[in-house]
Formats: structure tokens, sequence, C-alpha cells
């Protein structure tokens, strides 16, 4: 039986989700658990490749087992066995061929940022700390040019084999208390740190360092030396994954 | 000269604020940090002794130390010389006789939950989490119970010779996003474990193990078995303490 669930974890401790030999990760730690309690090895498919550092309250994946029980109990069972920085949130039954990353109709990221003069220790691993203000009207206008279908090699890289056409749904920034901000957005599908290159570049022109004029023509020039090099893992997290069926 | 200073820390691996000696300590790392820059021993006063597990965003903190500079590129040079999970946001000089416990006129803490079935990896050094609903109404009624100047000795134990009559001036409930909520109290001292023992018996009343007759009852028992066993230390944090100059 194949089965989907939601998954939370805090990326801190690992190398990224996908699976390395010699080094923790997501899908290792998600692996081992289902093995533990199924008794034969299992193979985790995921929606999206995080890397090192990122967290998510919703990254989706899928595997098969032989479980006789609701899948509330494999929910329990599985956390059961997961370390406190991974939790399974949800399982439910899915389609024989259901996949989470092929499956996927978009997903949404969440980009955490703050301005101080001096770092917040309880945010060290969640958030970017920024020393110079944003001027969030120039991110905002910059920001909406990402939204339709375009090349976005300025932005990132494409897995071997594809084209860097992706389709943006929304990149809304939005201001919340204590000179926070969160950068949320929302993409069919993103290439290799696209959102990280993304923020850093929409942090140049909130800090007057590249007008949003500029934006516009290093998105439209598809050169990635043009961008900023990426913001750090820590303030990102894989928040949602839509399917067809509306979920 | 004597400095105060304005200290953040996330408490999750330290032994609590006050020095031990065979544990990492907050104290500890904040006297380390100052003997390196100055090259002397120098020995750090805090305004309250949080547990191990406690979080501070406003610690404030006394020292006598000889510095030449001005008081930013103090804080500057501890930032550099302290851990990543602790952070001196401001230095200011004080008079020679300030002392931060005994001239503090009022504590801040703040204790976070959140109400899910699976825990949240992302919240779990931050908040307590609970399966059971909250009636919030209930915890208002019984939480405006504990403003006043009383005995609260079913709360928490006073250090040796002390009685243990406390003012309470505010104790407020706000419902968050996502079932979450702060619990913020206000007083002018706390009882040892006073604030976690007010919590997990305010969930108690929340979750209808108690009623809010009931939580008056044991508010004048002044018998400290009466109470819950306190919350878990890693949903608190000291947010303010308050001087008679008005900072």
């Amino acid at each position: 039986m194949r089965y989907r669930a939601t998954v939370a974890y805090d990326g801190t401790a690992y190398r990224g989700f996908q699976r390395q030999t010699h080094a923790p990760t997501v899908q290792a730690a998600l692996e081992q658990a289902l093995a533990l309690i199924s008794r034969q090895p299992v193979r985790v498919m995921g929606s999206g490749r995080t890397d090192a550092g990122v967290h998510a309250t919703g990254q989706v994946i899928a595997f098969d087992v032989s479980w006789g029980h609701a899948t509330s109990d494999l929910r329990n069972a599985l956390n059961a066995n997961l370390p406190e920085d991974i939790a399974i949130l949800e399982v439910r039954e899915a389609s024989a061929d259901f996949h989470p990353r092929y499956d996927a109709l978009s997903r949404c990221y969440e980009y955490r940022l703050y301005v101080a003069p001096v770092r917040d220790p309880l945010l060290r691993e969640r958030a970017w700390r920024l020393s110079k203000p944003l001027n969030i009207e120039d991110i905002h206008q910059a920001a909406v040019c990402l939204v339709g279908t375009r090349d976005f090699s300025t932005f990132g890289s494409p897995p071997h084999g594809e084209n860097a056409v992706r389709t943006v749904h929304q990149a809304l920034w939005r201001v919340d208390p204590g000179n926070s901000y969160t950068f949320t957005i929302i993409a069919n599908a993103f290439l290799y740190r696209m959102v990280r290159t993304v923020t850093a570049t929409l942090v140049m022109v909130g800090q007057g360092d590249m007008t949003v004029g500029a934006f516009q023509g290093i998105l439209a020039a598809r050169q990635r030396a043009l961008a900023a090099p990426p913001a750090p893992p820590h303030g990102l997290t894989l928040t949602t994954v839509c399917f067809a069926d509306g979920t």
C-alpha cells in the first residue's frame, strides 16, 4: 500500500532532505523510522529537496509499506520512532502511482528576516538578520515582477536536462511585528537555490543596492552571475505542497 | 565603572542563569566573555535566576569593568566573544551601587503553549504542546484571581528566610494564530518555579481538570501540594525587567 504523509522538520541538524552517503538527512531519518516499524527497508519519496539547514512545516512524502492498522496509528508509530526535530503531521492512503514530486502542482516557501543591530539568539536558526533597514515599497515593486511564467535562470539552476522556465504564482512580503518580515513565494516548481537567491536579491533592492529597474533587467538577462549570492538557509521553510485533488 | 546590560539567550543548552561548578550556565558564559575582553576576572549580577531551559529576551545584568571606549563598542566586543545562543542587546553606564536584582521593580515573563495532536519540531524548544484543548474563558477567570498582593506559597517557594508575599500586576492570556497561546505575567518578584507552576495549574483549569472556584481555593490555601507540577521550562521566557528610572 502506498501512503502519503505530511512532514514537519527543523532542518538545523540535517544536510538537507535528500539521502547522502555519510551525512544525516531527513530522508534517511524517515526511512530509518519506517524500517523500524515495518521491519523491512522502505524508500521515501519527497516533494522537494530542501537544502541543509532549511526547515519544513508541510513537506509531502510517499512510501510503500504493509500496515494492517489505522493511518493514525501509523502516524503515531512513526512519531515515536523519529527524532524530536522531525514529526509526521498526517498520514493518508494514496493511489499506487502517487508521486509527491511529479504530482505536485505547486510549492509554497516562506523566508523570515528581521532588521536589528544585534543578532537575536532565539531566532538564530529561524530567520536571517539584516543590520540595514529595508524599503518595503521598493521590495513590493520588485517582487511583483517575479509573478508569471518565465525563464528564471538568473535565480537558479534547473536539474540536469531540464529548462529553467517556471511559473511563479505569488511573491508577497509581509511586515511582521518587531522589524520582521516574511517573504512568501508560491510557484509550480523552483530551480536549485531559487528562493534563497531571489530573497537575497530582493534584499539588495530593499537596502538600496539595486534599483527596481535593475532588478527587472537582471530577471530578463537570464544570467546567474547578476543575482546576489543565496540568502542563508536557516531563514527558509517549505510550508505547503499542493496537489490536483485540492490538497 | 559599573555597567548595566540587557541580555537575550536561548536557554536550551544551559543549566540555568546562575553559575554552577560543573555545568554550563549563562552567567559563566557572560563572565568568560567579560574576562576575555578585560583580561581580568569579572563577576556578573543578574535580575533573575532563570531555570535550566528557560529563555530570555530582556534579562538585565550588571558588572564592574574598566573600559575606555564607547558602550556600543563594549556591546560589540562582548557579542563577538559570546556563543551564538547568547547576545548583549544593549550596554549602558550605571551608578556604582546599581544592582539588577535588588533595584528591579518588576519582572515580566511569557509562557508559550499550543494545542496540537502532534508535536511541532520547530517549536520543540520554545513552547509547551498540549493535546487537549483549552477553555480560554475559564482560564481568563482564574488568571485574574492572581492579580494583587498575597501569599503565593501554593505556587512556589521563597528564597531561604524570605516570606512568600508577592504582588502580581498582570496575568493575561493572549490567543495567537494556530491554536497557540501566550501567557504574560508581571509581578514585583516571583517565587522559585512560580510562573511554571501557575501556568500548569491554569492549564488544568482550561482543560476542565480544576474549576475556577477550586483554583481560587488552592490559591488561598497556601499549600504547594495542591498546585500542578511545574510546566516544562522550554516554554518560558523572561522578557522584561523594570527599574525605578522607568527603564
